[in-house]
Order: structure tokens, then C-alpha cells, then sequence
């Protein structure tokens, strides 16, 4: 079981800055749904905001509408089977936590879970815009609080080692990758 | 310099599925300019769709609300100097074309050019919504062609070989993650 710590608001991007696919958990009414989505990004830093798609068809969908809050979850690659797993069934169908026997926590501000063994984790409020929901599929959050794996993110930095846990970046069909190595370029001046 | 082939606008998603940063291009009455993005994601398969943050500050914004298009070229590491470079000058100061000594090459549908040496390419027509361009600086597109460097991209899939050429992930201040190794999960049923 990995740990987890808070992340200052203003650091929040940097858990999805470099486009890992997330685990979005969302509540209401008493019922809790997991899904997967390869299509999220940061869309601002402070207050950080989120942008990402949520398709018509998901249970998740209208958990988030209810509620206007949900939960993205950086997973690692320890979880990508479980990442293909949620993303191929449907909450309206079948309770995935107990399916898959998915531990989670309590997250500090909204209600929906937090995975445990992730990475990072996104508690967001949904930012209402019903023609974007509508028209595009896209949801978009404000970040209300974070938090991290203090043994991959130091509360500012991403700390991938040899060996060590890394995030996962969704392609198509069951095909991922996971993050590579690191390396840093100076600005000119 | 590497080739580029034409991939199937049902496939271009996959370009940048895996959450790499891109460079974004843009041509207006004979201006062109280049940035870099970190904040990009698709948005639909068929027809193909992209989200794209462009800040107000931006010399691009202007280009492609004036002129309705623009490129996301996704840069391997080789270029991952040049991605810092452009994001940290503004094209209403400078060419960046010429001052980085930038080749481009022309696209097939719009007049924003591609930056030779990338992995892949896609041309956008912009998908106009004022409300979320001037609220959220969050900008949509329809994938109109789409480009790939055979050497990475066979069309449908990834083919990252080692010591062969990687996308790039920004997280901040110059720190980069490149892609890593590729897996598989099949699904269970």
C-alpha cells in the first residue's frame, strides 16, 4: 500500500502536466463508479483546473452531473490491467469496486473515492458548462485538492527511478506506454 | 531529416493519445508562428477532434482566430530544446522560424507549416465556441490531415525502438519526461 500526501493547489498540474491516462471516481446517491480516460489534461495552474471527456454512454456521466464533483486518479503501471478493466465495463451494470476488488479512501473535499496504489489523485468540482458537456463530451474542474505518492512526487517534482513506479499513457487497444526517463533542458537565459 | 506519411484521420487520435507535448503552428496574412503547448488532448475519433490551451498572451491565438486553423506537431526529444526555445519567446517580438532556424515543410489542407523532424502531425481547422476560447483559453479543433514519421508510426501503431525516437512530456521548469517502454493489456473477455 503506497502512502499519500498533500500536494500544494498550485503544484497540482504537475501530477498530469506530462498526459498520463487517469481513473476517474465519482459518487451520488450512494452509489461510487470507476472509470478510465485516456482524453484529460491540466487546464490551468492556479486555481488548477481540468479538462476531460467523459462519453454519453459512461454511468459515470451522470454521477458527475448530480453530484458536480469527481476524482482523477493517476494510476501506475502496477494498475493498468485495472485501468483496461474499468474502462471495458459499465458501473449501470455491475458495482466495479466490488467486482474488481478495487481498494479506495476517502478523499478530504468531495465524496467520490480515492484508488489506492495510485500515483496521484485530482479532487475536482465540476465546472458547469452544459454546451461543452453536451456538444464535445468535455468536463471541465476546478482542482480542490491533491494529493501524491510521496515516493514518486516530492510534493513539486516527479521522482521516476530505475525499477520504480511509473504513470501510464494510454494508446489504443490495450496498448500503453509508461513514462520514460527524465532529463531537463535549461532555458537559454 | 525524417519522412512523413499520411495517416488515416480514423487513426490520428493515436498520434497523441499517449499525452505528448506538441508544438502548435499557425499562418495568418502572411505571418506564421510557432509555440510550444503541454496542454493538449484529442477529443473524438471519427472525425477526429483536439483541445488545445493557447494563452491569451500568445502572438499565436490571434493567428488562428484570424485565419481559423492551426497544426499540433508532436516533437521527438531531439527537439525537445527548440519546444523549451519557442514557448519562452513570443512571436510578436521575433521570428522564431529564423531565429531558431526552423525548417517546416507545407501542409496538404491548411496554410500553418509543419516543423520538419517531428513524429507526427495534425492539421486542424478550428471548431469556433468564443465562450470556452475567452473564458477557459481553450481551444477545439477537427483533425483535418494528419501526418506521421514512418520511422515511429506504421499507421495504426507506435514503433518506439530502443535508442530510437521518443516523444516528449513536459512537467515544468525545462523538466521533461521522454516515452518509455510499450505493453500490453489484453482485455479479459
Amino acid at each position: 500500500m503506497s502512502g499519500r500526501v498533500p500536494v500544494e493547489l498550485s503544484k497540482a498540474y504537475r501530477l498530469m502536466n506530462h498526459g498520463p491516462t487517469v481513473i476517474v471516481t465519482s459518487h451520488h446517491g450512494g452509489r461510487s463508479n470507476i472509470m478510465s480516460a485516456a482524453w484529460s489534461m491540466p487546464l490551468d495552474f492556479d486555481p488548477p483546473k481540468v479538462a476531460v471527456v467523459i462519453d454519453k454512454s459512461t454511468f459515470t456521466r451522470g454521477l458527475i452531473e448530480a453530484s458536480g464533483e469527481f476524482v482523477l486518479n493517476i494510476p501506475s503501471r502496477e494498475l493498468a490491467r485495472l485501468t483496461v478493466d474499468v474502462g471495458s465495463s459499465s458501473g449501470s451494470e455491475v458495482d466495479k469496486f466490488t467486482s474488481y476488488g478495487i481498494a479506495t479512501a476517502a478523499g478530504a473535499v468531495v465524496k467520490a473515492p480515492l484508488v489506492e496504489g495510485c500515483l496521484g489523485w485530482l479532487e475536482c468540482r465540476l465546472i458547469r458548462e452544459p454546451h461543452i458537456q453536451q456538444a464535445y463530451d468535455l468536463f471541465l474542474g476546478e482542482v480542490v485538492a491533491a494529493w501524491a505518492d510521496p515516493e514518486v512526487f516530492d510534493g513539486a517534482h516527479w521522482k521516476v527511478e530505475a525499477g520504480g513506479k511509473r504513470s501510464i499513457h494510454y494508446v489504443a487497444g490495450g496498448h500503453f506506454f509508461e513514462i520514460g526517463e527524465s532529463f531537463d533542458v535549461s532555458n537559454r537565459d
